[in-house]
């Protein structure tokens, strides 16, 4: 059986505080297992590591500015996606479709405005999630005696379909993907392409468990996972990115 | 707390079956309520509808003969592929990226070789899902005297992003959509599309709950999502399709 179950409680997080320590008092008051995986909506960890950008500081460069003027959007705004962005895949209707430098495609390269404390200040990804992953992991063991599996996640857009699903950015200690490609089916034939994105489907059944994006609930301890739970950091949600010139969907 | 539990016991299933009152014993067993949402594997759907084609009542035209060789596939699969197929959008490898005529955008049009019971049969989607999962609905009303909602989910590749996801291609009573981009945050700012796709994370949830593809259980049963189970069996997956002319993601 899977659980997942937000952890109430998180205080408010600014840049500098230690967000490692914060989430290890949720997860010991939880009784947080080592088969368990924290999965944590990046943008506290966004917040903690100082991603935040005051855009009284951002002098929007031409593309910014004609980007924007397209876009109806705010070319200091624009600016820091730019600034984020190795590929601009799609600009259309007011939303930038990027790709970060990191590898991610999403709206806005993952820089949001929304719940931000500061008026006039944005959101960034962290600048290397899997490290981020790594860290509160490293955390954790310390501050909370367990040794879960952290996912730090995101709300992105789909192809072709409605709506947002959360995925994983950054991972330490859980499988990116099951392969179940070489084995075979209850008839004794291979399985076709089954190789399944469990970190993604982890950080889709924690967004479940919050109450609301504005319930503070960026927590959330998801149980059953156990058989994907690894002792060593493993490869990080970099695994789940698709080489350009491999990509069939896009 | 949301919680996925596989239903083990559901007898293998051939056409004409009554699906319904099969999973209705399984989920009475389970403690079924009102508020849960029973998430079903297509194929077990399709099965029980007849959605089997043997290959060997299969004459492929030239195009599908000339995708097959091009593709290393059998032409009398890739027949039964563009059969199901509105659009093929790409393909490459072995790998037909088809919209289907319920406007799914899928590898191989969701026709799948694998674990069918049969040999030289392929195992196509549901004529239509959301149909499929209403009559489920309703079985389960009848023969289990709870009225869960029913997600009927299947695998699909992303694009940018490796491995697959389940996702929902039919609903019955949850609504396919949270639509949060009307609220305010806790700043007292509008939420950034904020438009949380509630059924496919329900479909990825359930499928860590099974233990494996050829675990053979295909109906797992969800908790915690009484906030988005409706009475009415509502707009379906279908709500979930982007018009093509406003993807802007692919």
């Amino acid at each position: 059986m899977i659980t997942a179950r937000a952890l109430p409680g998180l205080p408010e997080i600014r840049p500098g505080d230690n967000l490692g320590v914060e989430l290890a008092a949720l997860a010991r008051d939880a009784g947080v297992a080592n088969d368990d995986v924290l999965v944590v909506s990046h943008k506290v960890v966004s917040k903690a590591e100082g991603r935040i950008v005051a855009l009284s500081g951002v002098t929007p460069s031409v593309e910014a500015k004609v980007l924007a003027h397209r876009h109806g959007k705010d070319p200091r705004h624009v600016q820091v996606i730019l600034d984020e962005t190795a590929e601009l895949v799609r600009a259309e209707r007011g939303v930038l479709i990027c790709r970060t430098h990191h590898g991610f495609v999403c709206a806005n390269a993952g820089v949001d405005a929304s719940n931000a404390e500061e008026p006039d200040t944005v959101i960034t990804l962290p600048r290397d999630p899997d490290a981020s992953a790594r860290g509160l992991r490293t955390a954790l063991r310390r501050a909370a005696g367990a040794y879960p599996a952290v996912v730090i996640a995101d709300s992105f857009g789909r192809a072709w379909r409605h709506g947002q699903v959360d995925v994983a950015i950054g991972i330490a200690g859980l499988e990116p993907l099951a392969d179940w490609r070489g084995r075979a089916d209850r008839q004794g034939r291979a399985l076709q392409a089954t190789w399944i994105a469990v970190a993604d489907q982890a950080a889709a059944a924690a967004d479940l468990a919050r109450a609301g994006k504005d319930s503070g609930e960026p927590a959330v301890l998801v149980g059953g996972l156990g058989a994907h739970v690894t002792r060593r950091h493993g490869p990080g949600a970099r695994a789940l990115l698709r080489a350009r010139d491999e990509d069939l969907f896009a």
